[in-house]
């Protein structure tokens, strides 16, 4: 299997530049059609028996079954589309895919590289050495793929919705997305659980209000004429207190759970060899919140939801000023949500808080967004993945909720109730960033390179289908 | 006279086009120390005797003079100056001067040309008539043209403070800039006043904070990391009160006069003959502020003192939304002043209340500005002006205060303490928007097309010299 991995690097790579260079881009509906096939096509070429598309209201997901006759199915998670780039910040073109020589070894840069093309075909290298060896997989795997991550998956609820699909899932003993997340020392981690994320856009106009102008017009009229964007700076002052962080939405804090003592002990856990000078400085960060230490500051950021501007835009947004009343305002935000809010419940005190103070007016556009996720360290499959990790001598902390959003609670959340993390070996970095990178060809012993990181998703498909455990999951 | 404009009228056209097709654009630095020198040529083109660049911290102003050895000296203020554009908006190319067909008759469409070139060429095709028939002009004519007008003239009082240019204005009757703002009934008016204007940008930054992210990170970091765009808005609150429009600012209306009997009384004439549905319908406003009725409005407008946001800038501002917490916020932000505010008052104000709030980090960027300018209607200037309306047949209001602003004041102010309005005849539309333009022939006999301005500035001049009044002003 390794053989037939190593000797498969160079195509596989080329596999990776390939796909690099088909991004599709939801937020600008980029390469949507094209990317779904593109997708299934990828999928069929590594070993699954079939993959169809799954159209949904917005951009389709792809559903592909490898059935191997075992009796454990596990269930995989891709996501295919990438976030927006601007050519201009990168220091090779972002769909060239160029290999490129960094402190960790060989590298390839492009968008979509670690965020999440790279662990994802390093996924699919796996399943190919199989193919290639003509060996049969000791699982079954079931794989949903949406195009929609990157605006918070606002339609992929419906892929799971699609009967044939959710009959397949459900088979599964949980589901993983590939991930390659190891810090130098070659420490991962499995991330237990996320923040919900819904992505809005507050939208202050004439049109809705019925009072301002209806386009931007000369700014001597604010003595006479009211102002959208002054509307929608007093609304915004009601959404967080007056420290600037804590939400202030009505009832948002109803249905929030705290941590657990066990949880709370594997934050502990996993910050002990996380250097709290160097996070700073690359976040360009002096402080934390109140000025909290490193730890109440990271079980902070596990507990805390938040209410954040993404971006404000009004009226003139060039150099110096322009003397204009703007007749729109906008304001982009989102809101991380913990156990045990929900989607629904955080949207509808929004809008409800808006209408009480006089604001129902300003459209709360939601573009996208899901609840949060939890799964079970004591589930099968979080037991066989800190197996797997053990037997190939890899330090793990287990995290039990990121600050950062996926859309596990898709599996995790009603009706499939499944395990779901991220998980792999690799590294990478500048996610949603410019000269994005993902780590082919390592130098340190500790760290996997493409070629290691796929045969550590070989061993572990034996480690699951060998895992002790008498229920299915 | 009239046969020596009319004769030029083809070259006087053209002579505005080559001017529009050079515009300056101080916000832009375009064309700065060209467009001075462009200037000058015209000035000495059109028979000013000498004419200097006037250097200043910034875009530097023109100034000339023409002596006729007449008793009397008229000061003229000019602005070479245009407003930002964007072509795409635009039905004709912005700086081709396109002449188009209009309801009201031929007109010249391009950035400028009605604010302020038009008018300003007809002036000088007045002059240009004195010189093509070798008569001698009845005053002399000291003239200040600034290239800052479109922001706020910050450097302009340099111009004053050069010590031949003071001498010279001192002398002058007063100061106009010319005007084209005859209505359809051929209505004009002459603005007595004018509210103060600064231009001004809060910015929030860790720079100056010392919190928050040094650039855009990742919007997860909501629940650690404090935000530059909250604080913005936490501080932006401040400003207004919750009806958002009255300026909350500390100590804002200590020195603000209320309106005489005679400026309200000026103000209900004024609107007599205006139609209040056709400016709510351009303006695309359906409602006052409060609600309130025409001359209700129409003194709020005149009386009220303003804070408004022409624009705000923060993060991410494309389509849909993008998961960063930005690391800046900008409040694009000008304040308009009524008498007796000043410029310095309202900076020193605005700083002592955000210091006192603690949002001194909260960077205030003056980039232009001035306080609000007034001239009594007794003055010879304003008496000569209403006498040459009177004998041209046209119709007159005299406005006590305008809502938008020029830089009267340098001239009203100290050390000059001149009479300075806007006066004119002929019509044009869509300053500082998408086809802006001006008429250069009308259908219509009772509004002035270019040729007929021009000769309203000849009989005005010699009206301005033999007008009653012992004092030379």
């Amino acid at each position: 299997m390794e053989t037939a991995v190593k000797s498969e690097h160079s195509a596989n790579i080329k596999r990776l530049q390939d796909w690099i260079a088909n991004p599709t881009i939801a937020a600008e509906k980029l390469n949507v059609d094209k990317g779904a096939e593109y997708m299934r096509q990828m999928l069929l070429d590594a070993g699954f028996q079939q993959a169809k598309i799954v159209p949904t209201s917005g951009v389709p997901g792809v559903f592909a079954t490898l059935d191997a006759g075992a009796p454990r199915t596990l269930g995989i998670y891709f996501m295919y589309d990438v976030k927006q780039f601007d050519p201009k910040e990168w220091s090779s073109p972002p769909l060239e895919g160029r290999i490129v020589d960094r402190p960790e070894g060989k590298a390839i840069m492009g968008r979509g590289a670690v965020n999440q093309k790279g662990p994802e075909m390093a996924f699919l290298a796996a399943l190919r050495s199989f193919k290639q060896t003509g060996r049969k997989l000791p699982v079954n795997i079931v794989l949903v793929a949406e195009g929609e991550e990157e605006i918070a998956s606002p339609n992929f609820n419906q892929v799971i919705a699609s009967p044939d699909v959710r009959a397949a899932m459900s088979k599964a003993v949980g589901v993983f997305i590939p991930m390659a997340g190891q810090e130098t020392n070659g420490a991962t981690s499995i991330d237990l659980g996320a923040k919900g994320a819904i992505e809005l856009q507050l939208i202050s106009s004439s049109e809705t209000w019925g009072r301002g102008p209806a386009k931007d017009i000369h700014s001597s009229m604010m003595a006479v004429v009211e102002s959208p964007a002054w509307r929608l700076v007093k609304a915004l002052d009601t959404l967080v207190a007056d420290d600037g962080y804590t939400p202030a939405i009505d009832g948002w804090f109803e249905n929030v759970t705290p941590l657990t003592a066990r949880q709370k002990e594997l934050i502990a856990e996993g910050i002990r060899n996380s250097n709290e000078a160097e996070i700073k400085q690359q976040l360009g960060v002096k402080h934390w919140i109140k000025d909290e230490g490193f730890l109440t500051s990271a079980i902070r950021l596990a507990q805390q939801p938040t209410v954040n501007i993404q971006g404000l835009v009004s009226g003139y947004t060039g150099p110096g000023g322009k003397t204009v009343l703007p007749g729109r305002a906008e304001a982009k935000i989102d809101l991380r949500l913990v156990p045990n809010m929900t989607k629904d419940e955080a949207v509808s005190k929004l809008k409800a808080h808006l209408a009480k103070r006089g604001f129902s007016d300003i459209v709360v556009n939601v573009s996208g967004g899901y609840g949060p996720t939890e799964t079970d360290e004591n589930s099968l499959l979080v037991r066989s993945q800190t197996a797997a990790l053990k037997k190939a001598g890899v330090t793990y902390a287990l995290s039990p909720r990121l600050a950062g959003s996926w859309p596990g609670v898709t599996f995790t959340g009603p009706p499939l109730k499944l395990p779901a993390v991220g998980f792999g070996l690799g590294t990478g970095g500048a996610a949603h960033a410019p000269n994005e990178w993902y780590l082919v060809e390592s130098k340190n012993p500790k760290v996997a390179g493409f070629d290691e990181a796929a045969m550590f998703y070989v061993d572990y498909l034996y480690e699951l289908a060998e895992a002790a455990g008498t229920a299915a999951r």
